[in-house]
């Protein structure tokens, strides 16, 4: 009897409903669930009359204590954007045990495919090379490989080691290197656990010769990387940023970056798309990324994949499995906005 | 007493001397035996002059029958530039229980690492849109990526697993690929052994999304990429080219590629610099590289000290261990010529 | 000011204070909260007297609703002895946003070397041959090696993926085995990406030469393994018990192991001490081993460094990063005792 | 036409032709040679008549230079045994271009998997809790494990660095240990891209709460691990002996041992079988196993394959890749017996 089944509320927005679900996924969904489709059919006086009986939403409208106080049912709110808004009241649902759950991992695994393209590209110049020889350069061969550089046995520092950082770190493990990781919200055990060294920001950049900025913002975050940190890169330094922009100062990374003695892959930008006329447009020694690390179709499925592995676990009773559990601690902490 | 530390004739060219060795690793090789440097003192009446006393030749200058003949102190024949050259009389050298040793284990780090870094690269249209932001694009998110894929879970195929190939699966383990290698040189079992499906060059090609082609150019490898074959590859498959431009028609692989349904990444080319006129210019599925993936400052000055490793081992009377023990059913088959 | 440091309770009986904290880690605690030690001190009485003011709670004292409604301070309960009792009113913690905090990770790589130690024993016969030989056996080389097996390359399966399967698995990773698991608890995904196949009870049982058993004990998993399924193993399999006897029909276990056609290493008992009478004593096929599999020095003492690096996060705001944060859907169905 | 299969001398004692064979590859070696199989037609004066239309002998008879003068075709000594005899002029077949070939490569996994088992036996008390149980005692959970300790994390030493070394080495990459090595054929960067740190034998010892002795019979190895050196070992040290009995003094470390500051597990002795006088059977501190590291039927059976392999690849003018290629500098120095 479908009537029995448990009420989903879909309500992806700013997501998208079909980038994140294959038709077998939705087919899924809907085999298992009484869906409501507020993307298909947006009438959202009727989303928060149905709130009260809902199992479960997928999406991350806005959820104020009042609509949920009257959400008896409420098991869990999905998250598919990837970022968690100040749009929900978090310690009204934490309270009333609603799972609520992220889909960050989600773009973990594209994220550090990335990372690892962009450091092993400004390792060896090979954007560059590609412009240089598209332009007319005949260099070959030793002719422009003066400054490249090995990953195997580089030492390697990582700013954050979230979801992100574990699975870049996990891609590094064959080019044996050293690896040295700041990250405030873990204890030494969980980096010496893992082969990392622990260290302070400081000596993380310090003693790095590619380094991974990975970090989450957060009012803490906000320019961590200031124009004093940025001095601390050895001369010859690999730079790789994919986390957010609000961490970086861009104007004290420029300076560095104009005076050649290091190299970057930037893949966000305090304005994005970057305007025409952002200096970093005139230097050789960046790759420019458009925000690409993590939005590629294999990493959107997957969050549809991931919602119905956890619904049907979480309806037959059992924890979820794949999405990630939001910290009370933190899910207000977060800074981010939605991209694209 | 020097006269009786043993004599190592130097005579690395086309190699260059301080390209391979440091400071450091030359002070040791001289420390440890008569160095005779026909670089820095061009001789070669000395040179052969000298060779019956040697136990050591390091270069590839040419050695036929008859100054072998009466080289009977002569150990070790060890080749800094990468390719055997037809300027030895093998035989020889091997009836005589001549060690000749390669260095193309010097460079295996390097390419393995630039071939990872370019899949990754022709994945994700890294480079591709680096040019298409600078030339004024305002693609982000995922306005790029639509045709991006993982490395991870996916297909991959190898032309060729020696050297480089082994030392490229190193770095696909943390990805959980599925390989299939074609190596006509190996028995099955050192394939399955490493976890690799032994397959012919057609499953190769047809089953795998990424392919490396990491074959030597021999008579029987020539053009072994031919038309027929460049068919096979799926549509969106990504090839990566780093070993010998003879093992691929280029007329072939160009019209494949021009008609969109493939992206390849390119180091090796059958006239190299590239010609100005050459139509792959065009192409941006393509990214072009000049014969860069192996030559870095840290493969040349590893050979340097596999070098001064290997000549202590022998003068000891142990065997070698860093440089590669040349096979002599295979040193006659290369067809290789020096580069650069 | 000491007064304001937050107040924890440290009730750990049945475990023992000096068993998981090491000085050190004793140091720590009281240096960061206050502490009230009711195993030095034994007063129950003061303890709940106490318990409106806590922070947190280190231990498995009974905690029932009306003891927790007034904890208006309480944080956390950080459970040092492995299972979760159902003397805690879990719903009222849960609902108060009090962290449940498990210990079970710390015992899960010394139960994962343990099983892979007893699996390599019972593959080569090595405690039975050293019985033989220290008895008269003269048997040498391949005298006593005709059943020995490798586990490389070997079919492999698991009853239950938890922190022991994890564990268990990343030392496997070496051996290239084929795995399978079985838990109900887990969506497919979780197993694939770690590249094991997923399986139903009756196949990972009938096609695994070595099965582990890491199922915990609940209502669902009494005598899991009953005659029927026991004898879907393969003649010659190698079955290593280590979680919960509770899963396992032993009766059913003694006759296939009697049979001859399987070897066992069997850590758990449904009496323990296993009684002077029990049959398996007069087993050569089988490794008998005392209820030994966890609880080694460095497994107690991790549990007091887990305990305060989690504590002094959460006292600090943030989310806990050690311990295993219990899940309200499960907390109630384990069956566990305490041993020992 | 099977006359123009080349001719293979198959005579494998004390080696035994179906162990190293299965049927299947038996009659895979038939079908690519003609083979004479003087295992099952003893007849040397044939076996030495026909030595010069030879292609292979499989096996290690006795080769003096007179018998190998003739031998025209000769291509291959493929040994089968595992040591290599003083009954073959090994200087005259390599002057012959006759490859020689060892199947140590064989046992290389058996023996690591036996290692690591041994490890983690006397790491837990596994055989010796065993029998414990089994003589009444009824300790368990932590009344028996006061002494036992995890590997991961472990500071391990290894005496030498071969084909064992590197086999059980792999086996050890998921302990995260801290490896140092001492082998005097090696250069310190073998070891140290191996991510191991090159010891002295006294470093090694000191350092090392794992001791694995994997090294050689040489003249230079005799008793390498004398008083002096066992004494290094740290307390609560667990060694494990699985190489060769020549290498160590059994008079100083059964001291050693009889003090109680050691665990050992001991697989070759200087007399076997073990005497039943043997003072080793009175330790309760040591696993005793009667030489049976290696000779299990998967290694015996991989041998014939390897064989095959590799005469197949000959025959096609290739180089053989499985068995490994004897070094004419090492051949003569090992002093190993057969065994069995």
């Amino acid at each position: 009897m479908a009537a029995t089944r448990p009420l989903v509320l879909l309500k992806p927005a700013p997501q998208l409903r079909d980038r994140i679900f294959t038709p077998a996924a939705l087919e899924r969904l809907r085999n298992a669930f009484t869906v409501i489709d507020n993307e298909a059919h947006p009438d959202d006086a009727d989303f928060y009359r149905r709130l009260p009986d809902a199992f479960a939403v997928v999406g991350q409208p806005d959820l104020n204590g009042a609509a949920l106080a009257g959400a008896d049912q409420l098991r869990a709110i999905l998250n598919v954007e990837g970022n968690f808004f100040p749009n929900v009241d978090y310690p009204v649902a934490f309270a009333l045990n609603v799972r609520v759950l992220g889909c960050g991992t989600a773009y973990a695994q594209a994220v550090a495919e990335y990372s690892l393209a962009l450091a092993l590209d400004i390792a060896r110049g090979i954007t560059r090379e590609d412009h240089n020889t598209r332009a007319g350069s005949t260099a070959m061969v030793s002719g422009s490989t003066a400054d490249s550089i090995l990953l195997r046995g580089a030492s390697v520092g990582f700013i954050g080691f979230g979801n992100l950082g574990r699975a870049l770190h996990r891609l590094l493990a064959p080019f044996q290197v050293t690896v040295r990781a700041y990250d405030p919200w873990l204890p030494d055990a969980i980096l010496t656990d893992a082969g990392i060294i622990p260290a302070t920001l400081e000596h993380t950049l310090s003693e790095s010769q590619f380094v991974f900025v990975l970090a989450t913002a957060t009012p803490d975050s906000a320019h961590l990387l200031d124009a004093e940190m940025i001095d601390l890169l050895p001369d010859g330094a690999r730079v790789v940023l994919v986390s957010r922009a609000a961490v970086v100062d861009y104007d004290a990374l420029y300076a560095r970056l104009a005076s050649g003695t290091l190299h970057a892959a930037i893949d966000v930008w305090p304005v994005e798309p970057l305007p025409s006329d952002s200096p970093f447009r005139g230097l050789t020694n960046v790759v420019i990324s458009a925000h690409r690390a993590g939005g590629i179709p294999q990493a959107f499925f997957s969050i549809g994949d991931m919602v119905c592995d956890d619904l049907e676990l979480m309806a037959a009773g059992l924890p979820p499995q794949r999405m990630q559990i939001a910290a009370p601690e933190l899910v207000g902490r977060y800074r981010n906005r939605p991209v694209g």
